[in-house]
């Protein structure tokens, strides 16, 4: 299949590279033309700007999509599936499969969480919203870089299941940054406190490498708090009137780490409200 | 070996069970007579009182062991080493070893983690603190009650290392608490999104406990509110001077949460934060 790649990024490039590696012919598009050079390298055509980006399939990985989204349908040609890997506001995919089926172009909503190593590894968990039939068309697409790809139901719903996601990580990264402070505060050996707790029923991947990085004083994000923040402020627009104290007060915080520490921050950076 | 057994609820009692079974002589005593009857039917004594509990080792398994500690340690013989499963505050953990010692008996502390499920399995999470000596003598014992068993310091610090668990396992229960209310508020196919964030790095074996026993719309307590609020009373004094936040706004929670609706309650009940 010919794809379109926009967005050559910590989660774009490795994700583009799974198709290149499966046969694909891939055209990629970043807004700094050096970023695509890894995956020229790997016989991947480069497209200088958005307009030139073609394919049967035009995929899109980008922390702040809006506006290449703009770009991206008007340039888009009638029987194209756009899919749009970013994570945003169901809202806005809602408006983008609304504005796409005017012209003729299915926009899928297919937002996804696993990070780097597991867009690398091809093991991502893929959300999906948006027509059916769209979906079963990209849906070897899909496959080929997430081990769990599923469909959720109409435009924006993938984007919601995303966001479900991501309450679960807010409030398991801050309580993983605080039982770290806990440990280290009442003088136990963290690596020991990791083999009790790791098995436990609250034990996660993201406890794993949350500890291992606060263990080596390593402050470099596999996941920004630039990014952390944003996702914490699209539930919240999300939930609407649906209260969700908890998650509000991880926010809350995330924006004071944020601040205070900077937005290129990995999530680790949240042991820093146990700061005195 | 001859152990005493204080506390046969639904963690003592299959705990109690894993010892017999592997052929343990265990005479077991719990406040209400009655509830000892199936150890007894497996093979163990009765106690009617704490002072008739005997045993080189004597396990106690308690919601709020205070009082009985008290009178366990009044009681044992010179060279017993009593083994305290409940989960109670490090520093009545250190008391309760500083007088042990001074009459020849060793208190281990020895909270653990897995549910009447890993009880029942063999399969908890064991944290002690202690005299090591002690420790090793008992080990047999533990390691048929729990698959992780580990050793973390000097008194107290098993019981920290608890609270450390259950800092992890407050925050991922409002967490998973709020995702859920959030996926229904949606319109979401709870099913389909537990498909979708399960393998992701914030999936754990709490998640799919609480999600099912939400789904099934069942507040029947896999862990009470009662024992939640405790052990997030515990978490705040132990941590003393250091911030938590994110651990303090689910303490606020579930104790709103316990007033209105029960502390018999199961943890999943803190969804009703999310009542309107």
């Amino acid at each position: 299949m010919h794809v379109g790649w926009i967005g050559t990024g910590l989660m774009g490039e490795p994700m583009a590279r799974r198709l290149l590696g499966a046969g694909h012919r891939v055209t990629a598009h970043n807004r700094t033309a050096g970023r695509t050079g890894p995956l020229v390298e790997l016989g991947a055509s480069a497209a200088a700007t958005v307009a030139e980006v073609k394919g049967e399939v035009v995929i899109t990985m980008l922390p702040f999509p809006a506006e290449v989204m703009a770009e991206v349908l008007e340039c888009a040609a009638p029987g194209t599936v756009v899919v749009d890997c970013s994570t945003t506001a169901p809202a806005l995919a809602r408006t983008w499969a609304a504005q796409g089926e005017r012209r003729g172009v299915a926009v899928l909503d297919a937002p996804v969480s696993g990070g780097p190593a597991g867009a690398g590894a091809g093991t991502l968990s893929i959300m999906v919203g948006g027509d059916p039939a769209a979906f079963e068309r990209v849906r070897p697409l899909l496959e080929l870089m997430g081990s769990t790809v599923v469909h959720h139901g109409p435009p924006g719903s993938g984007q919601l299941a995303k966001l479900v996601n991501q309450t679960l990580v807010a409030g398991a990264t801050l309580a993983a940054c605080e039982a770290y402070a806990l440990a280290v505060h009442g003088g136990l050996d963290v690596d020991r406190v990791r083999e009790s707790v790791r098995p436990g029923v609250a034990g996660s991947p993201l406890l794993d490498f949350l500890w291992s990085r606060l263990a080596e004083g390593d402050l470099e994000p596999g996941f920004k708090l630039d990014h952390f923040t944003k996702d914490l402020r699209l539930i919240r627009e999300a939930a609407g009137e649906l209260p969700m104290p908890g998650t509000d007060r991880v926010a809350e915080l995330a924006e004071r780490v944020r601040a205070a520490h900077g937005g290129e921050r990995g999530t680790q950076a949240m042991v820093r409200v146990a700061d005195r």
